[in-house]
């Protein structure tokens, strides 16, 4: 079969569904590819028991995601806060804090460090521009190291330092070792600092989409109505200066422009002819994703909000470093979520289904207390074993990549554009930027035509 | 079309063609299917005016490169050495030095410093061990941090660290901010030490191979026949317990096994169903290419021996940093081979084909005179833009990948096994280590079956 439009997006996630409504609103002729049986990329709601939807992917937005917020309003959808009543968990070093507020009282010489490493990492993010990060002052010498090695020499502790790993882990679901400085900073500056990336009230976490994240995509998708083609992994893309022929089976899609909305090394997955310019591929070869399986521990009622407790729960001595409270407010059994993220995930993801079960219950009962290992489901999901997303929250530049090739995050090649959440220029890795790759994209191209 | 064999081997390279060939003395059926219209992947070999083989791909065999000597009998295929009389050229910092031996007269202190960064360098590739580095006693401390970083505290000056730079480019095509520490120890001592990766004579590049290197590869083909099939680039690898089902274009393979003999980035872009292990996957997402520009620049006569000059040079001062005589023993033009790699090879790709050549030229002009102006002819091979190998010399892991995902370097994948000269624990990176993976991997085939 073949068909023929003005732009073909690739993906059906909200970069590309975004993309596909700005341009169809446009006036352009558009069609969405998509490899999946359904929309929404790394956003994916299941069933609690009783049938209401909890997220397995992406589930939170915050102050100051603009973009996404809009979408939400203009969509009719409601947002409802993350529950944040209570003592929340820390667990750092050897230490045990039960707290109230941001602040665990833990060793006072690792807080004051973490405190010192905060300040000292806003004011080297807001250094760093983030629509063109590879020109920040320091740019060269921030991209020459990890940010491991940032962090070892920043650091004056290992209980500050241990801290900052949990938080990146918890942020990237990546290690310190796996990122350049640069991307560190860059990704820190464009959501306005860390505590805007790791606090709930006033942060990243502050609030929960009614019926699912993925409600969002769906949505969209049915805004577009046919112009969405699920099943339809895009393998091919044929391209010269006046257009694309893309194949996804057999499916053969003619157009003038293509915007490739999936994630960069899965987009580097798909076979260009020609090939791709050197700089283009070679900042693909170096953008791998993070690695997490989320858990989404389901149980008869929140039992942990009778002992005081949010359900917020951080540790440096776990693998479940990571939980929240994910109970919906309204005839809902209690859900804790949590993270397997970075090394976490790797060893998480060579136990078998059973054992994978039996840590992170262990785990929720060190935090929470014996009734943690009674659950009445348990709904996993291993992003890195998913063949079209191959990791998540997102994907990172490796050192090296920016300050080499950044110019080529978004410059488009031909008649092909580049969307996706790690080419936004603020909330990058998240649905904010995620959209706003998609107004961008759908910008460049109606401004070409 | 259909076909059914034993084994299929992807990627008609040294290290496929290695194992098909070992594989069909061992009484398996073997099939090669190789995505271009010849074989050899980063070896290849073009004319110099009068029809003369010259290499625009690797090229250099040295002492202790035990399995590719023996591939080179065995073919009955002749060495000669490289060209190396008279003096080399060095230029570091601001200095220039024409020099006998392996020193160059350049600042001492510079030269002192270069001297302790290399015995370190060689004390901590030994205790790294090739076939397991992540098992090295330091592991996590050099896989945390860029091979720039461990420069950056073990270099006592510019000059120093800056000789190390043009030797890290030499050698990886790759600048030391892009490397894994833990991988540039390996590498070092896959090769037995920093001197027989740099030296001529007793080194890496101290023999070359009559009729051109890519004789190899096509000895191998024809020894093996019509066991090996061009223009049949493999996109799809269905597989499970019993075997692999293989799709190139409209041929289709059967076969218990499959051995994927290209570079690591090309082996993420094929669709592997079901797909990779989260862990094979995420190593290969973390394992770009080199970046090389090759030229070989053609004069009526090796003018520069004339002047007592060896036609090596290095700087890092040019973009041309690394050059060596290259022409043939007999009845030959003269022949200098030179060198864009890393950040060089980002710049010259940039630049028009007749910019590219004037900024060669004026590079061998400053080293060898204005002669150097006038060659008879060009010839250069970008390889960053060949669909199928999309870089060179070869792959690299960056920093957090050795650590979290080496056991998944060699690990076979159900029938799937891994070969390419990255799997080496000799020589990786070259084609000795190439013929070490063909080897491996046949065994790891012929003992299960």
């Amino acid at each position: 079969m073949e068909k023929s439009v003005e732009v073909v997006v690739i993906g059906a996630g909200i970069a590309g569904l975004v993309a596909a409504r700005d341009l169809a609103r446009g006036g352009a002729e558009v069609l969405v590819l998509e490899a999946r049986d359904r929309v929404g990329g790394r956003l994916l709601n299941e069933e609690l028991p009783g049938g209401a939807p909890i997220e397995v992917g992406g589930q939170w937005v915050g102050p100051g995601q603009d973009r996404i917020q809009a979408l939400i309003d203009e969509l009719g959808l409601k947002t409802f806060p993350t529950y944040d009543e209570g003592r929340h968990i820390a667990e750092i070093g050897t230490g045990r804090s039960e707290y109230l507020g941001r602040i665990p009282k833990l060793n006072p010489v690792a807080l004051a460090d973490f405190a010192q490493l905060q300040w000292r990492l806003d004011r080297l993010a807001r250094r760093v521009p983030t629509t063109e990060p590879w020109r920040a002052e320091r740019a060269a010498e921030l991209d020459a190291q990890t940010f491991a090695s940032w962090l070892q020499r920043a650091g004056h502790t290992d209980g500050g330092r241990s801290f900052l790993r949990v938080i990146t882990e918890a942020v990237f679901s990546a290690e310190p070792e796996d990122l350049s400085a640069l991307w560190a900073a860059f990704y820190i500056n464009a959501a306005g600092g860390v505590d805007a990336l790791i606090n709930t009230r006033g942060g990243a976490q502050q609030d929960r989409i009614a019926g699912g994240s993925q409600t969002i995509a769906v949505r969209l998708a049915e805004e577009l109505g046919d112009r969405v083609v699920l099943d339809a992994p895009v393998t091919d893309i044929d391209w010269d200066a006046a257009g694309v022929r893309v194949s996804a089976g057999a499916l053969t899609v003619r157009a003038r422009h293509a915007v490739v909305a999936v994630p960069p090394p899965l987009a580097a997955r798909i076979r260009y002819s020609p090939g791709l310019p050197g700089d283009r591929d070679q900042l693909i070869q170096r953008m791998p994703m993070g690695r997490v399986i989320k858990f989404n521990v389901v149980y008869d009622e929140p039992f942990w909000r009778r002992a005081g407790l949010s359900g917020q729960a951080n540790s440096d001595q776990r693998a479940l470093g990571t939980v929240f409270d994910n109970t919906l407010p309204e005839n809902s059994p209690g859900v804790l979520v949590g993270f397997f993220e970075g090394r976490h995930a790797d060893i998480g993801s060579r136990l078998s289904a059973a054992d994978r079960r039996a840590r992170v219950l262990d785990d929720l009962a060190g935090y929470f207390g014996p009734q943690a290992r009674e659950p009445i489901a348990f709904i996993e999901r291993d992003w890195a074993e998913e063949e079209f997303s191959r990791g998540c929250y997102g994907a990172f530049t490796t050192p090296g990549a920016l300050t080499r090739f950044g110019p080529a995050l978004r410059a488009p090649v031909g008649p092909l554009h580049w969307a996706g959440t790690e080419t936004a220029t603020r909330w990058a890795g998240y649905m904010d930027g995620a959209a706003e790759s998609g107004h961008r994209v759908a910008r460049e191209i109606l401004r070409f035509d």
